[in-house]
């Protein structure tokens, strides 16, 4: 039998819960199929299973492929240095670099098909400017360390329901500015394909939202359907997709709807997030479709109001690790 | 004891779904508190409960005194005259009146204290606008009926949330123009005493959504929260008001977040929607507050593709229905 490979949790923010949920997952390791290694420093890590009374062993490795024997006795940790001591709740920005680094090692590591896939710890991008990161977020900034000339595609996944937003932290005037037939189509495009090659579907079905009340009513309530939309659609029907819409945006998530499409095509960030989160807050997934590795994460932030008080919930970690095992398995990537 | 008032159920559109989910709601009238009297005509209802097989007597009545007597064995009906027998699920402008009608009759029996709610079934605006009509819709006619100087309020309603959405038909690059301090205040005060007088909650507590994503990071993402929303909670709260917000539209619908507020102010009419329907799309309620009377609806339109089938679904009137007995109660309006 081949060794598994594992898949690589980063740090992220080093005051948040990032250490927190990442213990907490391995001590719910027999949830998982697949080992996971924390691209994590050591010692932060043994600090917060201390205080939080967590008897969770940390073991350092060097070489990732002892990262499957060690894991159902130990948590394995690729370690990162960490200049200062994080405080949990307080942003320190002389630890910036570290939470970059973190990622630098996971893309590493994945591009060297060392790692089956990467898992995402919330990171903190007011921290990460101050020290002079200019990338939006995470998913740009691995698409930038993948190499790979596209732009990658957020997709929000929790059980019953998957939604792409077309933008996501622009202004709602904005996104809808932001709208045009070829965003539609290509993001429509990345997601169909990753709903084959990473979900298993071999005829995947898109439901394409409406941007105004109604889905516009025919151009009564907003020309966006008949502008862009409903061209779109076209151009995917001839591509060979299955489409449906422009749906009304308030009807297409009721339960009798979800069942009907694999991933809904949003026109704006949170007419994807409220279904998600309005469903199911705590175990949604983020999924980064295009890159050429396998990217997830939980789908919070760094809650640093809460950090270091031990009632992180770990729900969308534990999630997001097993949706990243589940596509390196449809990918084929999962072995060593 | 006193006699109860009965509840008007007006026609609708008569060529839709409307006759067949009133009598499938009188087929389930153990369900409710308080008996109904279809503001609709009588033979309509006898072919549809014919067609369908339903075994629902239909008795005229002149005086609504002897609905509530009646109501345990027959559906009381207050008659309307109907141009041209409708079909199923066929448009016929000849009605459109009658349609209207019906609305008049309903309004006026309200007004002469003689109903103790209204609950409207669904119409279809186009072919009432091709008759002449000239309001946006039943909110803004019945306003205009009740004779109040006010700005009805739509609300929406389901088991465990309520939601207001400030603006409703309008495209969503309008609803954000649309956008004031006044309006927001304005509609908040309406929401605020109707869960008083209509919802018996002596401390009503009250959300405001955000309108851009994460509610705008203070500014980072879209400014009308900074120019519009929080300058509203600001002054609702002089009110003495129990405001929060503005929240994360994303999150401020999950289940652990919905118990905090009685009801939430929502920037566009999906924000307001997606969340109701997400949840629960068959036993949603629209209520319209700030009338002199008790309106409710159920949330869904006429649905002239389903009509004369015997498969729509009466669960969202059944619900308007109740929400409607409950609200005269709270008013003291239920009894003669």
């Amino acid at each position: 039998m081949l060794a598994q490979k594992p898949i690589a949790i980063t740090m992220g923010e080093p005051s948040g819960i990032g250490g927190e949920i990442t213990l907490k997952s391995w001590l719910r390791r027999s949830a998982f199929s697949v080992p996971f290694v924390a691209i994590d420093n050591p010692d932060r890590l043994r600090n917060i299973a201390h205080d939080l009374g967590f008897s969770v062993p940390i073991e350092t490795v060097s070489d990732l492929k002892y990262a499957a024997v060690l894991f159902p006795d130990a948590l394995p940790v690729c370690s990162i240095d960490l200049p200062s001591k994080p405080q949990p709740g307080v942003l320190n920005q002389l630890n910036a670099n570290a939470a970059i680094a973190s990622i630098d090692k996971a893309a590493n590591l994945a591009k060297a098909n060392s790692v089956s896939a990467i898992v995402t710890n919330p990171i903190h991008k007011h921290n990460l400017y101050c020290a002079g990161f200019t990338y939006p977020g995470h998913t740009e900034y691995l698409a930038h360390l993948s190499g790979a000339n596209i732009e990658p595609v957020m997709m929000l996944a929790c059980d019953g329901l998957r939604t792409v937003p077309i933008t996501t932290h622009l202004s709602l005037r904005e996104a809808i500015s932001e709208l045009s037939i070829e965003r539609i189509v290509s993001q429509s495009r990345i997601t169909a394909r990753a709903l084959e090659q990473d979900f298993g579907l071999s005829a995947p079905r898109l439901a394409i939202a409406g941007l105004n009340p109604h889905a516009g009513e025919d151009g009564a309530i907003g020309d966006e359907e008949t502008k862009f939309i409903t061209p779109a659609i076209n151009i995917l029907r001839k591509d060979g997709l299955q489409i449906t819409g422009p749906l009304p945006p308030d009807a297409m998530f009721s339960a009798t709807t979800r069942p009907t499409f694999d991933a809904a095509i949003c026109m704006y960030h949170d007419q994807a997030l409220i279904p998600i989160k309005t469903l199911d807050f705590s175990g949604g997934v983020n999924v980064t479709l295009g890159l050429p590795f396998v990217r997830t994460s939980p789908d919070h932030g760094t809650a640093l109001d809460i950090a270091g008080k031990g009632v992180a919930d770990e729900t969308s970690m534990v999630a997001a690790v097993r949706m990243a095992a589940e596509i390196a398995r449809f990918r084929g990537v999962e072995a060593q």
